[in-house]
């Protein structure tokens, strides 16, 4: 009787398979016993199957391709994009190879550091494209054994523009497309998914549309895992175009390229280097409003919706892949009116996550480093294993330095000139650093009119979770406790609450409230008199820049701050407190006095000698409370310890 | 400022210490990583630590004296005393050595075995005695190698008696205790912690008190950690041995030797071996009553509270140690007089712990053997790690055969007839199956007027926090759904919460519900339909005795079913719904039907088909409700289960 209804076990396991990948699967096994419950199909799978489990859910998706940038600034503006249209859920993004560029170097700016930035820093699955011709294969190799190194799991094989006009095909050497891909399945097994470019109206040098088609043929059968297409301007061209290579014996996945009109002179130029024609109709429309690029962009959207909208109807189509020429009103206007962009995107954790391969396991990490996701990446980037929270130990990884304050992806987004305009001109005082704190958490302008928008602990406008806490941090800001860190307690939200909840939907959330901030050593020792009153109930950690430590914590445990319940999975703990990471903390947090705002001073300037007092004087101050059911008590403790003061 | 108030991170932690013992504290920081977070200090310190601690906290302690029983029975009668005694919170028990029962065997009577049997199945912290006069080396080597394989820790080192009158000292041999003490402390280094004997008033083959202390003061300074006392009358010769101990230099803690007297017999026994004499004024006032067991009882216990009292008011005297006479009744009312009997033991983790070294860490099991915590125990003993809660793993090791159902601590207490009476002479269908399930939940005496206190499933009456369900469950077992495990939802109870606290206090638990049954294909078939309407909310694993297995366990991870959120610590979640092991208890669950029950009968008998029928077609199933906060569902899914049938 129960044979009909019956699934085995083997069977009820949904993400059984990883598809005989060699390297990545093997060290998630070794973890199996410390790692993470699997929460996010969407970490542990290659894109080739997310692709397909999308496809079988009848689950539309899109993907986003960009070029790097020329200036380290224009990265750093890249990077803040890809966090923007990130949020709207792409399945990818992809980077293109400049071979002019230097793009397999370390540079900020290089395809290379790009997609490793996307990948890592951004959490972005991402392809890198890669051209081969006039290339060694040494040189190639090495490019691959890189972005494997770097955590990049995908390349889009590419031939490249011969360089000159004079070109020949080398014997033995790369050619074409499809030497590259066979180069990788060769040298790298199934290491990477591999795409290929596909021409719906044929590449412009082959001899013909049959003749390309044939030649993609051979791409996808050496080893490529789905197309992506040039762009086209009618969805009946790609449409002939995927009947046709079906036809052909083509079964993998294949990608539209939408390339929604922005402007008269991409278009030209775009259609100078594809070779492709633009069709009448569209010219009839664009030659008149050429000099008016709110329209052209209006009618490049339209048409972009309604092609998308065709091809999504025809029910052969599950992606679309945007060209963004790096920018974003088009492609997000595009993208929201489709209905495919993600407005709440579900957060799997309550932090970013990466990318990289061997962080996929990773579902723990230190509260301090909340708002500066970025730099705890950075700083753990030479991990072999993402620990389960436990950090004691004495053979603990090491927390890399974070020498280089500039780090491209860690600079602040404002120029000194802002900083300056947000944070003071000119310091007359502690209080007037009080000032500044507390415009960042109001909102409000400061005595000149400037709104604080970022601080050196947080490069963005404050949380909307923290915007729950507003008031209270407001008062104590004004009188001298410095917040740079603080979450609600929360016993028990629905893990799809907007503001607070993560993970997977049915389950429930959890916080400890939070409050971290800095201090004078006045108002450390009122605090630590108050805080004996609230023993076993308050966790605190109390640390100066010389790493004088006063803690109540049992054992040097982490304490966990952030957990979920959810339906058939073992407890999730994603945030702790933990007291030997906030040693290394504590090195970043009060550095960031000095290199990010005393810096902006003159030396000997009363203004930086301000901040030296205060990055000398001051201690850094972490209070949780454990009663996590009852109303907050931390306000309480802050609120005694003033009033012992007065 | 803060200097004054300062304790820095590592004087901050309260058990940094293992006292430099080299074996047992090098796992646990290997596996720190993946360990437990340190719950309860118990666990983890060793028996001189924890006097240590407890005489700090001034704290005063006891600890209790058995001797080998003599056949299987009396072993599985004592093992039960071990958990009721153990339940009052003895600091340690000791098990005497008796040379002349192959003390060393693997017999289920033998000192060894049941010392394994008080660490390993009681948790209880225990000390082997062991004597050495008359043994070779490698004997005693062979002993205290094959204790420290069991995971005992301490011993206590005895010279022993002498066989016959004619013993001589041997060269080279062990004569006297100190040569024992010294041996452990050369083969085993710091391994075991060592206990001797003190003689109050002095040993009988002494030449004088004043040598024999000289003697005791040896032993201490070859490495004993402490001194437990024979038994003595007055108070007063205690104390003044302590003194004269104390005054030639013996700073270890000496711990007084309590007898309570229970009996005119024993204690004419005791005080030949012992060769005391007992005080005038004792026999005056037993002479009179010797035939009078009660009165004699009734006068030992004043007797020792009386002593006791005094001893503890001396403030010298910070534990007790109780020559029990493998007999409850006197001893535990002496601990009760006294206060220092636990009446409501904090539990460190909701299940019993094993007190085996590498067991320490363990902090999670799967809730299918909550009633048979000892068969996990032994199922588990050959495992090496003990894993955080995943066993969904290749690698995980393997549930060890229970082939042999009567395994000493297993067996039931209740002999044949007794279960006859209680489980049926006579089936006459399924329905009085039914009917001793109902009866065993309800409590009420079944149709021949004996009460069901125990099931093959469960060797105990019901569980206090089980009576927390009984009206429900006896509904559902009337008709043929026939639970043998269950637990209510629990939304954040304080961690003290006498029925479902568990773990240090100030923190909260929390239960998912979970219910367990054995039940008919025709329930199963209709049961699967109604969990269609409760999919997410409800995890199930349904299997047979052939191994079918239906479930909607996600990925085939475990379901934390109980957890727990303290301060200043990591989650713990102890107890899971796992679907590897649940397919190894589902093996034992259904071979119970057959050992335990079935077996009581004849062959071919009617009640052993119908038992035998019911192991070969009925299903075992767990139910999980995940939404904890909400009210159980689980016995609406069983309502709309007989609704759809009816």
């Amino acid at each position: 009787m129960v044979n009909e209804t019956q699934h085995t076990c083997s069977a009820s396991s949904s993400s059984r398979s990883d598809g005989g990948s060699s390297s990545g699967s093997e060290s998630s096994k070794d973890n199996s016993r410390c790692s993470t419950p699997v929460l996010d199909a969407d970490r542990h799978e290659r894109l080739r199957e997310k692709m397909r489990r999308r496809q079988d859910a009848g689950d539309k998706w899109f993907s986003l391709e960009f070029f790097p940038p020329r200036t380290a600034n224009a990265a750093v503006n890249l990077i803040s994009r890809f966090d923007r249209m990130g949020a709207g859920g792409p399945l990818f993004i992809d980077v293109t190879w400049h071979p002019a560029g230097d793009p397999g170097s370390d540079k900020e700016t290089s395809s290379m550091i790009i997609a490793n930035t996307a990948v890592n820093y951004c959490g972005l699955e991402t392809i890198l494209h890669m051209t081969c011709c006039n290339q060694t294969k040494d040189d190639i190799t090495g490019h691959l054994q890189k972005a494997k190194r770097l955590g990049l799991k995908n390349i889009m094989a590419l031939r490249g523009d011969p360089a000159g006009e004079e070109w020949e095909e080398e014997v033995d050497g790369f050619n074409y497309a499809v030497d590259l891909v066979k180069h990788i399945r060769s040298e790298f097994d199934d290491y990477f998914d591999i795409c290929v470019a596909g021409y719906p109206k044929g590449h412009p040098e082959a001899e013909s549309y049959e003749a390309d088609l044939r030649h993609l043929k051979e791409k996808v059968f050496a080893g490529a895992d789905f197309i992506i297409t040039q762009l086209f301007f009618r969805p009946e061209t790609f449409l002939k175009f995927m009947k046709d290579c079906q036809a052909i014996g083509i079964t993998c996945p294949i990608i539209p390229g939408i390339f929604p009109i922005q402007g008269y002179h991409s278009l030209r130029q775009l259609v100078k280097l594809s070779k492709l024609e633009v069709p009448q109709e569209i010219k009839d429309v664009i030659e008149p409003i050429k000099d008016n690029d709110a329209a052209i962009r209006n009618y490049g959207v339209e048409l972009a919706v309604s092609m998308c909208r065709e091809l999504l109807d025809s029910g052969m189509v599950h992606g679309l892949h945007f060209y963004t020429l790096n920018r974003e009103v088009a492609t997000t206007e595009v993208l929201k009116r489709l209905g495919i962009w993600k407005e709440d995107p579900r957060r799997p954790l309550p932090w970013a996550v990466s990318a990289h391969p061997k962080r996929r396991v990773e579902d723990v990490r230190p509260i301090f480093w909340a708002s500066r996701p970025k730099s705890y990446i950075y700083r753990t980037q030479e991990w072999d294993d993402f620990p389960n929270g436990r950090w004691g130990n004495s053979s603990s990884p090491a927390f890399g330095e974070l020498k280089d304050y500039y780090l491209f992806y860690l600079k602040s987004k404002s120029p000194r000139e802002e900083l300056l305009k947000m944070w003071g001109e000119e310091l007359t005082g502690e209080e007037s650093v009080f000032e500044v704190f507390t415009c960042y958490i109001t909102g409000e302008p400061n005595r000149n009119g400037y709104k604080v928008t970022c601080m050196p602990w947080n490069d963005d406008p404050l949380a909307t979770e923290t915007n729950l806490l507003k008031d209270q941090l407001e008062k104590v800001n004004r009188r001298g406790i410095l917040t740079i860190n603080s979450q609600p307690n929360i016993n028990g939200k629905p893990s799809t609450d907007p503001i607070v909840g993560w993970g997977p939907s049915g389950g429930y959330v959890f916080q400890k409230a939070y409050l971290e901030f800095f201090t004078s050593s006045e108002i450390v020792t009122a605090l630590l008199k108050v805080l004996k009153k609230y023993e076993l109930r308050v966790n605190y950690h109390i640390v100066n820049v010389k790493g004088q430590n006063i803690t109540n914590a049992p054992d040097l445990q982490p304490n966990a701050v952030t957990w979920g319940i959810f339906p058939g999975r073992e407890i999730i703990q994603p945030t702790v407190v933990d007291p030997v990471s906030f040693l290394s903390w504590k090195d970043e947090a009060f550095a960031l006095w000095i290199e990010q705002w005393a810096k902006l001073y003159e030396e000997e300037s009363p203004s930086r000698m301000i901040i030296q007092y205060i990055h000398d004087n001051y201690y850094l101050v972490n209070l949780v409370d454990n009663d996590f059911p009852l109303e907050n008590c931390l306000w309480q403790v802050v609120e005694d310890t003033f009033e012992l003061l007065n």
